[in-house]
């Protein structure tokens, strides 16, 4: 029997274990779902005899190493921060390990002491980063092979609300971690344009998106991602004019999210010592100009150059920044009382599924012939624990890990899934539950 | 004979070690200058025998022990960063230190373990902070000595050129640390305005000045510094409505660097990768909407809202953002290129003179009579070595070392320069050298 570690039992583990327990005969493996939270870590395991729950302390170096000692493969969910250390004890013990998360400079710097150890540390193979990736290079490589050239190249992925669920003014609800989701946009983007690089920073990266349709589900919109041209080299575009990922929204959310942005209360670099002190009125009135907060609506109508009667401060308004309610926390930055507010208007409620949509675009030159080729992924959740969010990034780990414990992957050190070797058996296999790219323009 | 350690000989300690050198023999005492740059420590100890040149490297910890282990009192110039280690050695070794940097939070955690060590860790002591607190607290007090009440308290102070030497449109040239000058209003301003507490996003803060006369050198204009509201409780203005610090500048500059935020020119999160590979005029196309390089300047002025004959765009255009020459650094924020450019155009030449200016603005109630007071500081540099800022700076902090070695202070533990016992022979000798506030309105 091979032992897979889990480490991290919350929100995104769902369907990752849901698959790991349910192959877990055919391919004799046992599951192991450690977490700080032991009862989490018990709920996920389901009762199942090929699963056990621990209790594990990851800030433990001592109990993490001896955690991972004891198995054969590790996939980390925990933050990504976290990873580099986990990856020095996979590389110590021998061991491969599987994240979601964006290969960090440090992560990168263990390539060689990876591949002397003979283990994959392989990243970026949950959603975005993940599929995007998998579903982009089968199509990069399909162009490629029939001796075509990519002038176009852009990428999009948004997790959102079922459109039977969009019942709020924001068309959004939570669907992942709300931390990232308040401090997206916060740093330049960079992309390519026409041949040309393209900043555009924090302040105004939601005032400058682009419009798109996805197949029968309406009008979206997309904002730059923080960093596009690090793709240029992996997926092999150095050919292509225009390189740009960016994710998904409703459209409408980011004009309505760049008023708070332009208010300040994205904010995330100044605590505001005595929080508990004030209201969320008297927040708002201190990122107004102006200091009454009788006419508070005004002020911030006439600051933002918005309509008092329109759709953008209906937004701002259900959001219940002009209540007099109190802020419950002691010290905190705008950005995390945000957050909480956030938390409680975007929940997704019991019973409510959430979707994820994911869209490239491609312009292609082959055989002298422009082509405009498109590969397009709608999910829906199952219900509110079977995320379409937990089961997109989830199953893609869970495939690679069977893949890697099944010895079909010879691929070795700090990887991304861009190879065939990863993109064939993944892709296929996540048809069986339904996530297939509906792909258009390729003849 | 006592000995004092100077760590640092760049450019602001030049008036600091001068007046010790020619404090030496009346006050028994010897310099040590110590840098990771020899020369630069030997022409700043000018072969006076009460001084001894040496080179230190501050990020060896032995060798920094071993050195301040040998000195009575040590002076850090270092950048703010390494103060806390440096602290942490004096109070091992029981020395006083004097800084001229903001106490930081791990500084302020120091405060105890001082007093057991009986050791005094005096920061702020430089000019701003620094000279600000000690004029303040010399009227803050005066006026509750009155039994006055203050409601209104405001403080500006700017790092400027003489007006002699004002020759660029943007009426700046650097007189410290040009990376500070790039990277200032970075963060989120906090301050109190009538009652209210107020914050101004990083985003904004260049558009919200405050505009006032300084005695005969015309108009300025003032920019919020980050936290104001930190300095009510040590300054005892729990009654004040109003508290705000600011950065003065000449009239116009803000709205004009605005113009560089607004474009995304003083973002330092992201680095620019291939920045050797691009030329300036195409990192600011980078930064602008659409992609045509031949009509940069009207895409700017579009983008911008100005006008391309005004004096706005002038002062864009003269700092060379528009040209086609190569950027030479290899991997740059774009702060750090802006800051490369700057460092050409913005430089103080040999005979040119800086000038600082310093204005407090108080409203207090008196014997039930409101009262105007203001206390404005100038001061001009003596050449581009003892500049205004390397003066203002520097002085303070040797006064107060000959205090401390005097035993003319009795404070302990973490300090900033508040109490009469450091602001009024501070305050007064540095009448000998010109720095002399004028103050009205105080009966």
């Amino acid at each position: 029997m091979k032992k897979i570690l889990v480490i991290g039992a919350g929100l995104s583990s769902s369907y990752l274990i849901k698959y790991l327990i349910e192959q877990a005969a055919e391919n004799q493996w046992t599951v192991t779902i450690a977490d700080n939270n032991m009862e989490l870590a018990q709920a996920k395991a389901h009762e199942s005899p090929f699963a056990l729950a621990m209790q594990l302390n990851a800030n433990d170096q001592f109990e993490l190493e001896q955690t991972i000692a004891g198995h054969d493969l590790v996939i980390s969910l925990l933050p990504p921060t976290m990873h580099v250390g986990i990856a020095k004890i996979c590389i110590k013990y021998k061991k491969h390990l599987i994240t979601a998360s964006y290969v960090s400079s440090d992560m990168h710097h263990l390539h060689v002491e990876a591949l002397k150890a003979n283990v994959l540390l392989l990243n970026e193979c949950g959603l975005d980063p993940g599929i995007d990736h998998l579903s982009a290079m089968k199509i990069i490589d399909g162009i490629k092979a029939k001796g075509g050239v990519i002038d176009v190249f852009k990428s999009y992925c948004g997790g959102l609300i079922a459109p039977e669920f969009d019942t709020n003014p924001w068309n959004y609800k939570f669907t992942w971690n709300p931390r990232n989701v308040v401090l997206a946009g916060q740093a330049t983007a960079k992309y390519l344009e026409n041949g040309a690089l393209k900043f555009i920073p924090a302040s105004r990266i939601f005032t400058q998106t682009e419009t798109l349709e996805v197949n029968g589900y309406g009008a979206y919109e997309s904002y730059a991602n923080r960093d596009s041209l690090g793709y240029i080299k992996p997926y092999g575009l150095e050919q292509a004019h225009t390189v740009l990922r960016g994710t998904l929204r409703k459209k409408g959310f980011s004009e309505a999210w760049n008023l708070l942005v332009k208010l300040g209360l994205t904010d995330d670099t100044q605590l505001i010592e005595d929080a508990d002190k004030i209201t969320f009125r008297q927040l708002v009135s201190a990122f107004t100009p102006g200091t009454s907060l009788n006419n508070l609506e005004q002020r911030v109508c006439a600051f933002l150059t918005i309509s008092p009667d329109g759709e953008l401060f209906n937004k701002l308004k259900w959001l219940g920044i002009f209540e007099d309610t109190p802020i419950n926390l002691r010290e905190a930055t705008p950005a995390a009382i945000l957050q909480m507010l956030l938390q409680q208007k975007w929940k997704l409620q019991k019973g409510e599924l959430d979707m994820i949509v994911m869209q490239h675009v491609f312009e292609a030159t082959i055989n002298n012939r422009k082509q405009h080729i498109t590969s397009s992924l709608v999910v829906k959740g199952e219900n509110e624990t079977l995320t379409a969010m937990a089961k997109t990034v989830g199953l893609p780990m869970g495939i690679a890990a069977k893949l890697v414990l099944n010895n079909q992957i010879k691929l070795r050190g700090v990887q991304i899934p861009l190879s065939p070797e990863l993109y064939t058996p993944i892709l296929n296999e996540l048809t069986h539950f339904g996530i297939v790219f509906n792909e258009e323009g390729l003849d």
